[in-house]
């Protein structure tokens, strides 16, 4: 990274009271050595504004003699995570391995010795986050982790500090990069007229370095749906964790439905959507592929970036864009951690979540939202009407359909009104038995404008 | 506002050790009505969240009988503006009333008597920033200000912490929402094959309510330029103020640019700009309109919206969208803001803008960018020989160029790679002697994907 930071003013202002704040680092892949560089690229810059000079002087790794990116001086790299924590030479600990354990306990053992924390670990924060946030809370020190949702975006301190109090009703997120990579190659090559194929996309990413050789934690959900359970946490106030999320992912998207999508002004994305209903006190949390309108903010995030979109009820609509991933772009956000829990450090202070409501999560059959359906069906008289009969007998109300081809093509296309999910499931099931029913295609949920 | 929060835990959560912050709001327009209402629609939310009671005790206003959005307590509304800001019933101000004074002795006071303030005005703090955010550090209390820029959109929270290390290079930002739904009206025109006239766009953007009677400070730029100031200190921690920025406003804007930027695949947009120099540290401000490529993330911010695009060494991209103006919007960043004063507070702590460095700002002369030109000339041979040769004597290089139309009409194109400012004034001046020359059309600058 050709980093170049002028530094005219640093010797004129510089004054004699500046406190050292020692950092631990676990870990030392592509976040912990962007970090190591961050800091000192801004050393100088950082210590002008506040008087604060951060110094790595501990950096745990697995393996003392594998190749890095960055240069530590003498005596800062050590195998001894356990001892990291609770080193009397560190004053705040960074937390970049993944994972539950070690990472939980280190975490544990670091706010016990009053080091703050920074972190992250989005499957730690989605599986255990309440039990840290206790933990850091007792300490009286911060554990902070803007990097575990959406790399760079700094949409957690959006969340935790600058909409505090809003009542914020809902929040769309496109907050895994691969899929959105993937789903964004499916639908250039609609849009340019070919084939779109699934398994091509996700071996071009896989060429690329966006999804992993097992690629199941980012196509199926699960990443996503971690992030989805913080968001939550931090929109609504409330414990939500990884296991209330509900996750459909995007290996049985076919490029049909791209082209479907397409053609009504729609583009297939893989949101993370939680939602509060303001009567009960609700909370949905789910991550599925949806159509999103073109004119969307949301619809025009392409290839491995990052968006989350807020509404609210006084805010309105806020979105925040960016790289959701990446060693430079998470590390990044890891560093502007850093600085706020240095100063707070300094100041005898920390932030808090503040005290988390118990989750009433909403089970997706009871959740509503307006959905597409593709059906393959004889083409003879009377089949629109037998179709149409079972949405009735389930209370799913038509909003559009239409006609693809005929003959032994034809392909009814339907788009809902909203209409609760379990209803629109059983509507599937009725019509799979329908003998004038060939086929019945992918279930796709629609956002609204 | 049919707001609706349900309450189901509040019984059962309140602690009995609840503090309450009195609040003393200064002005009650669109935002400080706003901002009262929204105090009670969640109140208890924040309570349950961090033991502390949000209280509005004391709005001051000019006219006590004028009519108003909110109910308000007997005893709360006074005329007495400098009484509550010493007033001991009051622990917290928000001001709301805009304009340098009597704002700023206002929040000088307020800050004198131990009082944090939060504050939505950006002329005030464009030009007299700095010695308030001193003021508010030697009284160790807050002043925050998020919604001082781009409304309810959390840039200023974003700059101020979680890029606070980050070495950002460029931010772009639309920030003033009247200019950005002028011009999205006259791009609409133009996309739907009609005309675009300036003058028909503002009269509708006035008669919807986006532009004021005296369009003069959105129009040519003065606040957005406010506002560039305000980033430009956060963004490079230098004390840059209203009048180190320059401005060019759109009102002299033409359709036939609009249609030449649609048809070379852009889109105009009035962007607030400012920029630092790695090696000299110099900074740029600058605020005017600017052609921004169709697949440019700011590109489709449409209508009143505005929009931040940040450019960081490591964070790469990030963008913020969302309300830039209106009662609702702006009062929740005004929230948030007293939410986290509140708290810091109670903790006896408050943020800092750190030490601010003092900024040398580049002239426009000396700023560099690429440039959109159109000359009306005589179609003759030769005349594109003559052209090219002034552009050349000033050193400025052609990226493309192309002539529509012919005889009596014809019209040349030209984009120029990236060329200083003073060079480009002076090739427009020496084209305007030239006799094949009839007509240069206003000077575009573009930005790069």
């Amino acid at each position: 990274m050709g980093l170049k930071v002028s530094d005219p003013l640093a010797s004129t202002l510089v004054t004699s009271d500046v406190q050292t704040v020692r950092i631990g680092v676990l870990g030392c892949g592509n976040v912990g050595a962007a970090f190591v560089q961050l800091v000192e690229a801004q050393r100088s810059f950082v210590q002008r504004r506040t008087g604060l000079r951060l110094e790595v002087t501990r950096v745990a790794v697995r393996n003392l003699s594998a190749p890095r990116e960055v240069e530590l001086a003498d005596g800062v790299l050590t195998r001894d995570s356990h001892g990291l924590v609770s080193d009397p030479d560190v004053d705040l600990v960074v937390e970049a391995i993944g994972g539950i354990e070690p990472a939980r306990e280190l975490i544990l053992a670091a706010l016990a010795n009053g080091k703050p924390v920074v972190t992250a670990n989005k499957e730690l924060l989605a599986n255990v986050g309440a039990e840290l946030y206790a933990a850091a809370d007792a300490a009286g020190r911060d554990l902070l982790f803007e990097a575990a949702v959406a790399g760079g975006i700094p949409i957690v301190r959006a969340l935790r500090e600058s909409l505090h109090g809003e009542p914020i009703r809902r929040v769309l997120g496109i907050i895994n990069g691969t899929t959105n990579f993937i789903l964004t190659k499916m639908t250039d090559a609609v849009e340019s007229g070919g084939e779109a194929d699934y398994a091509t996309a996700l071996a071009e990413a896989q060429r690329l370095g966006f999804a992993e050789r097992d690629p199941t934690a980012d196509v199926e959900g699960f990443d996503a749906g971690a992030k989805a359970a913080i968001i939550a946490t931090l929109a609504f106030g409330a414990k939500v964790v990884a296991g209330d999320v509900y996750h459909e992912g995007i290996s049985r998207i076919t490029g049909a439905e791209i082209a479907i999508a397409h053609r009504l002004g729609y583009v297939v994305k893989l949101l993370g959507i939680v939602e509060r209903d303001a009567d009960s006190g609700e909370i949905s949390v789910r991550v599925h592929p949806t159509m999103v309108p073109l004119q969307h903010p949301l619809a025009s995030v392409r290839d491995s970036f990052n968006a989350v979109f807020v509404e609210g009820e006084f805010v309105d609509s806020l979105m925040f864009y960016g790289r959701g991933a990446g060693g430079a772009p998470t590390a990044s956000a890891v560093f502007g951690d850093v600085v706020d829990a240095a100063i707070n450090l300094r100041n005898g202070t920390h932030g808090s979540l503040g005290v988390l409501e118990p989750a009433t999560v909403r089970a997706i059959d009871e959740t509503s939202a307006e959905y597409l359906l593709g059906l393959d069906v004889a083409d003879r008289p009377g089949v629109l009407h037998a179709v149409t009969g079972v949405f009735a007998t389930h209370g799913v109300s038509i909003r559009a359909a239409e006609q693809e081809g005929n003959g032994p093509d034809a392909r009814l296309v339907f788009i809902t009104h909203e209409a609760r999910e379990s209803d629109v499931q059983a509507t599937v099931r009725e019509l799979r038995e329908l003998d004038v029913v060939r086929n019945v295609g992918g279930l796709l949920r629609v956002i609204g404008d």
